[in-house]
């Protein structure tokens, strides 16, 4: 077994100390010789009042002392309204692209006075999920991927979230919208295989759970950009596994394809080693396309042409979430942010 | 310009309703016939009191059809304590590995009736991350990395934390720590290059902020593994870029390494590029081993080989903090939770 769990004996600076009680802001104001609505003026940033500048310096310095921390909780129960804003985690495998989209709007939001959480929907599902967010009473609620019912905003809205965002396909009645379409990613591929001399044209689709929101627009798309042309288009369910692309790649000489636009730079890297390991001349018999730009590409040999995708600007939806959030009975916005490049390098 | 940003008109079916006040528990009772305690008695699933099954069912029927959530905020006030458990999204780039880690997590913890959320860290540092935290008021918190201070830990139990666990290559004073040691990896590494008859190893270093808590103890780690032997040990700061990496395999005829140990599969796969691009020959001239055992490793010409890293199970750590938050008197726990295995493919 390679796998090791061993307990180590405690030295004795290791035990914890006994719990003492939370101090509260009574302490605080006590320490500081102040009353209690002045710790609360001072610690929550009230710009109505005027607090002098020794004043506020000593409630800081009582509360540090003490470890006074104010209860997020108490406070948005007091004010009516939290500053806490819910991203339940995509169910969807989230790749580098993702998490870099979720730090700029994370750093974005915190600038605007929000606290960002991100809350599991693993084990959950569509009510019990929804449900689960509502404990938390959000301000605002981010939801990426294609799976929220109308219902589910109505259930938000009434746990007092003052807006809802989706990022997604679809827009969902009652929520503002973030429109990405995929189909756009498909068009590009399809278009590009077209005009590199491409007649015969495979699209992967993974069958991994939670890619269909993505991968069925983006074959959509390459079946529109070749509808009315003289070119087919053949798709190809693939998993993940090495296996899999080499029993794909076992069946080329039957599919006859001369292009593949194979669903993102991932699936690319998969299934164009299996080709190359059969003898599949890249691009000479069939020309390869991925979509989402990754630095693997740049690695691959021949490098792998892709669809360059430009995500919304996290500093643009905390501005929206923002303005939705001061004006929560406004009719709900609905945006087009997918942004797409042809990336050509030496697959296709 | 690719990024697209274009309003589309509202039609009436997509402006949000008014907001209506949220409904409250005695709106339940009201509409139930019964106590606003039945109602906290049945929604809170309490034991101790019976409540015939018609009454239950009517409570869920009235909470469903008002769309009433009970507020997780105001539960954790009431009963002083929550049942959330708060991780900090690590400050390095987590990758495949970290991410099944923690589903597996949140799914276990979800199974005992905790809710999971991620917090960013971004944009705050130090005290100030930890206060955040602390005003969410958690029930425990799961810190990855290596950055927590002993007083973090204070403020954090004082603002009723009951368990404080990090992840990491140290343990922190007063929490329990799931002890990952990486110099391990790096004992691994080193003593495979070794076997395999390399002399003048070297060893990437990435100069990404946030991965030195790895990158140090894996370099430690071939340096314990070769100490005393005729064997060398150099260095190799290197970024995560193909211009680096092709300086870097430029300087490789001076440098004169016939074994690499390239912190993990990624930067192997970038710096393995680089020489093979250059005419060096993989294992002949240089052998490289990687870490992590990711897909893409497999995909490579030669096969790279690995250290496969073994985390802890996320069922095991979700009882580790129940236990911690049933008693959270008892000294702190230390288990030495990472496993490490060679794969030996074609690079080496």
């Amino acid at each position: 077994m390679r796998y090791l769990m061993v307990q180590i004996p405690n030295t004795p600076a290791s035990s914890s100390p006994a719990p003492r009680s939370a101090p509260t802001s009574a302490d605080v104001a006590r320490l500081a010789g102040v009353s209690r609505a002045t710790v609360s003026y001072v610690l929550n940033n009230t710009s109505a009042v005027r607090i002098s500048e020794p004043t506020r310096r000593r409630v800081h310095d009582a509360a540090e002392e003490l470890g006074y921390v104010p209860h997020a909780a108490a406070r948005s129960l007091r004010a009516g309204q939290s500053r806490l804003v819910l991203m339940p985690s995509p169910a969807f495998p989230a790749g580098p692209l993702y998490g870099r989209f979720v730090a700029e709007l994370q750093w974005a939001l915190g600038h605007l006075g929000y606290t960002v959480v991100q809350c599991g929907t693993v084990g959950l599902h569509g009510d019990e999920a929804v449900r689960a967010w509502a404990e938390l009473r959000p301000v605002a609620v981010l939801v990426a991927g294609a799976d929220l019912a109308p219902q589910a905003v109505t259930v938000l809205k009434r746990a007092g979230a003052r807006a809802v965002v989706t990022l997604g396909p679809e827009a969902v009645e009652g929520a503002h919208a973030l429109l990405m379409d995929h189909t756009a990613v498909g068009r590009r591929a399809g278009r590009h295989l077209y005009d590199t001399g491409r007649r015969r044209v495979g699209v992967v689709v993974p069958v991994e759970t939670g890619l269909d929101a993505f991968a069925r627009p983006r074959l959509r798309g390459v079946r529109d950009a070749l509808d009315g042309t003289d070119a087919t288009v053949t798709e190809l369910p693939l998993a993940y596994e090495e296996e899999a692309a080499a029993r794909l790649a076992a069946r080329w000489p039957e599919l006859g394809l001369d292009g593949l636009f194979a669903y993102n730079d991932e699936y690319a890297m998969l299934l164009m080693r299996a080709l190359q390991d059969r003898g599949v001349r890249v691009p000479r018999d069939t020309a390869v396309i991925g979509a989402d730009d990754l630095m693997l590409g740049r690695l691959l040999r021949p490098r792998l042409s892709t669809v360059h995708l430009e995500l919304p600007s996290g500093r643009r939806l905390a501005e929206l979430v923002d303005r939705a959030v001061r004006a929560p009975g406004t009719p709900a916005e609905r945006h087009t942010v997918l942004g797409t490049a042809i990336v050509r390098r030496e697959s296709t």
